[in-house]
């Protein structure tokens, strides 16, 4: 079959890979019929982490059972899912708590917890941006959807970003009547605001320096704010008499820039430390990771990253952080697509075959104008 | 009357001070039975915080109702109760959220929240080192106890330091059968241990480097952790088949230093990032400061501590801080104490008078072997 | 000053009362701009409870501030506020916990907790149907709105019924993704149907056979149910696939009846046990009393209830019951409201002088058409 | 292999029944080392339930596992386990959300969620009183012990009453600090008084009319009350001051009944009600039935009970339902066994082989003086 395959920094390439097959009686083999580019994906295109070149990638997967192995209870082939990006055994301590993404037996890695599709370090799990994707524990990691092709760029948002989103907005705490600080108007942020709006914000203010996305954020009811105007700290104090936002959510990673291009890791916390009121929450999706040999400096070598943490302590804070695990929330998600309550499917800019995916890679990774959120069909030319 | 004055760094002194006397409706005034030094008085009395010279010292206060203002409904002379070191007004948002420590009315400096007795930053009120002690919003603060004398040492504990353990486990999400690491084993770790405990934690692990500290641990149920035998990180994993305790509780602060005596101010928050499994959650009662000038680097001097963020982010790790809202625990605490269920006093090492209070915060200060926690009683010589 | 007084079943009248005034240092005294009669004041007027002839009704209140007395520290002559229908001391434990509802202190009746203005056992505090009110701990009980005549329509519904329909959603657990069932489309279960919308039910089922409040729940997004057509169980089961709402809203109480006008207490609870699926909760904020000597048989006279209760164990379900603590809710439903998130004032139907109060009673007694919800302006004539 | 069959109204047998035999990929085959007689258990053999006759009995089970179906991944030959009561598929949207009382899936019963081995109408899955058991999907349902024979006694109560008495103060909400009313002192209740004070009960009131129970409910550390003496109720509130306890626990079920043997299916709630303060919590793991042709009257037969609604509701009181879902909560019960904090097995009071089971189930039945619970050990004659 056909996969996008990681072939070093700034290279990948369409490639005859290996045939997806049932190789344990748990798993399915689904035929791929959306599978998005994700901005974790530029992570490894951009050779910042220690992906291995071959790995066929992509963790945002969706499609049709194509084959079911013998101990499959529930999942038939027809059947129309979406696939978490966390691959979870579903029974043990974690997987039984809801924290699908810290499962303690899918990721071999020494030390590890937590596996994922087409992914550095988390396991041997080819991607699904490829015609066909295996998939173990089926009838546990499996949403199912209903059949048809309705809402396919809404569902498709199901398998990492919308769960993503909204799990931020958890781990900040957020409570009907919040006003919400999210940093950060990529896929993620975007959604984070949109959950945000959902769940019964009073208020979302969405933080980035770029004219596409604050255009998006202000179009699903948040409040743009735009760095280059001035500093966000004291926009959001400013809209909320002085006092704060009530929580807030980390939506940019430890890659945050200034305006300039320039990366200062601690840039994104310090601001939410400021921009969030006292005893309120953080939730932070954006990535962090534990190195980072090509960091600007010795502490960001080592993952550490020195914000304001007296303040946040004097604040009172609480901030919570990690990998979403999909499986928590998506069900619900679903259900309120199909109740027309939610629509993450707004920020898809583009749908292409998988034949395009690499130039794909490179537009999106200039963050050119336009390129929000880039869908592809495997199926289709 | 009697009272403790600070006179700049590591000095302080009884001297005449002016009379503690009703000056607002709700005001009530407290004859002083017992008021306890804190670990943080140390902080004052070390010239490490800007504590204005003449300021009576004290927030660990208990006593008798002398008088009560015109205002004053509920609470009579001559009840005997404790006084929350948080000077809270009772009606602010923060308060009616059960935020006392963050109450945005009682201390009038710019752009902060919440107020003390006799405490750098925190309001002009005085401290209870004292014959008599002023409380505002004498209803709402005060907490009622049984009449009589027993109890005072167990119930002395119930204006910070245990329900400032407690909620160091409340911070970090404790729940029962949980394994809990707790940092620092001062009488704030000790009571945190304590609390540990009484609410079934299934393990607590209390790490110190000091043996007379140690032995108190041990003899509330914790097991106790000597980073002078080895890694304490390496010794709670292995206690937990490597998984790390379910949670854990920082009791030690900025000053965070090695058996050496070496300032790393990230020490303990590296520890805890280390000791704790993923998904699990920290509690930071110790104290952190927006600046520090005397900090043993330029990051340190503001406040910022470079801790392993990356680690705890990919391990979805969470964490709570700040000062405790002493009012959401201490009616709880008190009644378990009166049921025998808790008994904080184990720790108290010496009863003193007032007047012998400058030597016992110097030795208190050197953590002179045996002096874990002193009270003093004003009104005894 | 003018007053509606109770004057015996069915009887109301505009009489000359004894003017609101400052009795205790924390009092205030409020003059009314808006004064609603609300679906529990009829329990009264029809006779079917103990309050007294003469007593001065209406708990639905909002205004301005007229006079403080000494001892109220924050609220100012002037302000304009609400007035939670719970008077709470701000300082018992039941205040400190959030249940302002429950008040240990502000009913002096033996063995009743929480208080209320003008109502049946609910403490000696006349009714706000009337020039002025008078406000005991001001400071903790009101909540101030922004100044001005603005929003007095949505601001009116934050004394009792926003927050109490808010409430019934918080009973039942009702979370993010939900179906909820909402039984009673009077104005308690229509703003019940509001807030699970702004939470983000993804669908909400609103019970109810008048054809005019089926029509205003269909307004702000439920899907209205007539039990006139068949089954509302049925209904509710065929609209979720046979699984039943999430959680569901008892907003009817006790006087429950049939289309025909018969009354079955076990009516509501029956049919919401069979709405509800496996593990989910509802929530009862329509009032079931403990004695009603007036009742269709001995149970019933006795405040028993003989509903589906073996059922409802096998099914697993959870029921949280009682009066709203407003306070609890009005500060962030105020601030949804001038937010342009919530909308309370949707269901007012007639704003009136006090004068023709008597006759409003009885026509909104008759649950004539379209007669949905009343203020009363005081001011005007 | 042996096994224990229901013959009708108390009729029991052991004889030669189908060998347990893996059938399908994810199934395992357990060699029963303990399984225990439940109190449940009697409901069946005194012929109040629809159980059929030939069903083996049993569902509170552990052993090693004997044989493993091809889909298993992580279970092995060999491992000691103990086995929930509850059959749960581990994949629907009830498991997912750890409900797996109420399983969607391993029940075939129209319109029933939640299976169970060896019970009325809970599937078809034959008990464990006897040498072998089959477990469905045994990687998500067993549970993981300790090889060797330690805590035999205390690890068999993790299948059923532990959890259900755990759940019982979960149901009730229970908080470190609460004084906790539990009706009934039979294993459950033991084990709910038992739950209660690990988790820093201050006190625990544990209700019964046999003196060997209430001897067992004090060594437990909760304070015995006994009806015969005067109204619980009564006894409750002296030792609350009035108040009430903070939440209550009803494990007792819906044949409650007076000394004189009596049954009064509401007795218990109405104590419960009366029992517990104002907005507290009561769980209810005692059973009640949707159906009881043999009830005392027409309500009880339709599984209605007229407990005392209207002041239930008054007092704004919550109640939480059901059969408990084991794997939420037996990992953690089994650790706190392994620390030492918890010890269930002290109300083992007959161990005996399968053959005697009979005569056992006769004098258990009779709640003879002394037979607390009974262990039966299929591999010992």
């Amino acid at each position: 079959m056909k996969g996008l395959v990681y072939r070093g920094a700034r290279k990948v390439a369409v490639e005859q890979v290996d045939d997806a097959a049932i190789k344990e009686p748990n798993d399915a083999v689904i035929r791929i019929t959306t599978t998005n580019i994700c901005g974790s994906d530029l992570h490894m295109y951009e050779g910042r982490t220690s992906v291995e070149e071959g790995t066929v990638l992509g963790h945002e997967n969706m499609g049709i059972v194509e084959e079911v192995g013998s101990g499959v209870a529930f999942t038939k082939v027809g059947d129309r899912v979406s696939v978490p990006f966390n691959v979870a055994c579903g029974t043990c301590r974690s997987c039984n708590q809801g924290w699908t993404s810290f499962c303690e037996r899918t990721n071999p890695n020494e030390g590890m917890q937590g596996a994922a599709y087409g992914y550095a370090n988390m396991g041997p799990y080819p991607g699904g941006q490829a015609e066909y994707l295996r998939v173990p524990f089926a009838d546990f990691n499996l949403l199912q959807l209903p059949p048809g092709s309705e809402h396919e760029n809404n569902f498709t948002m199901l398998s990492d970003i919308f769960p993503t989103g909204w799990h931020g907005t958890v781990l900040a705490g957020m409570r009907p009547g919040d006003a919400v600080a999210v940093y950060g108007c990529g896929p993620v942020g975007l959604l984070a605001a949109h959950s945000a709006v959902i769940q019964g914000a009073r208020e979302v203010f969405s933080i980035d320096f770029h004219d596409d996305r604050l255009k998006l954020a202000e179009s699903i009811g948040a409040t743009p704010i735009d760095p280059r105007v001035g500093d966000p700290v004291a926009q959001v104090l400013d809209a909320t008499s002085g006092v704060g936002a009530d929580c807030g959510v980390e939506a940019v990673g430890w890659q945050a820039h200034d305006p300039s291009g320039a990366e200062h890791p601690e840039l994104v916390l310090d601001n939410l430390v400021e921009s969030v009121k006292v005893h309120g929450g953080i939730g932070v999706v954006g990535v962090y990771v534990p190195e980072d040999p090509d960091g600007p400096n010795d502490a960001a070598k080592q993952g550490r990253i020195p914000f304001k943490y007296g303040q946040y302590f004097t604040k009172g804070q609480r901030m919570g952080t990690g990998q979403a695990p999909v499986k928590r929330y998506n069900a619900e998600l679903r259900d309120l697509i199909i109740a027309g309550r939610a629509n993450p499917g707004f920020l898809v800019s583009h749908e292409l075959g998988l034949d395009v995916a690499p130039e794909a890679y490179a537009r999106f990774d200039k963050r050119e104008n336009g390129w929000t959120k880039v869908l592809l069909h495997p199926g289709q030319s």
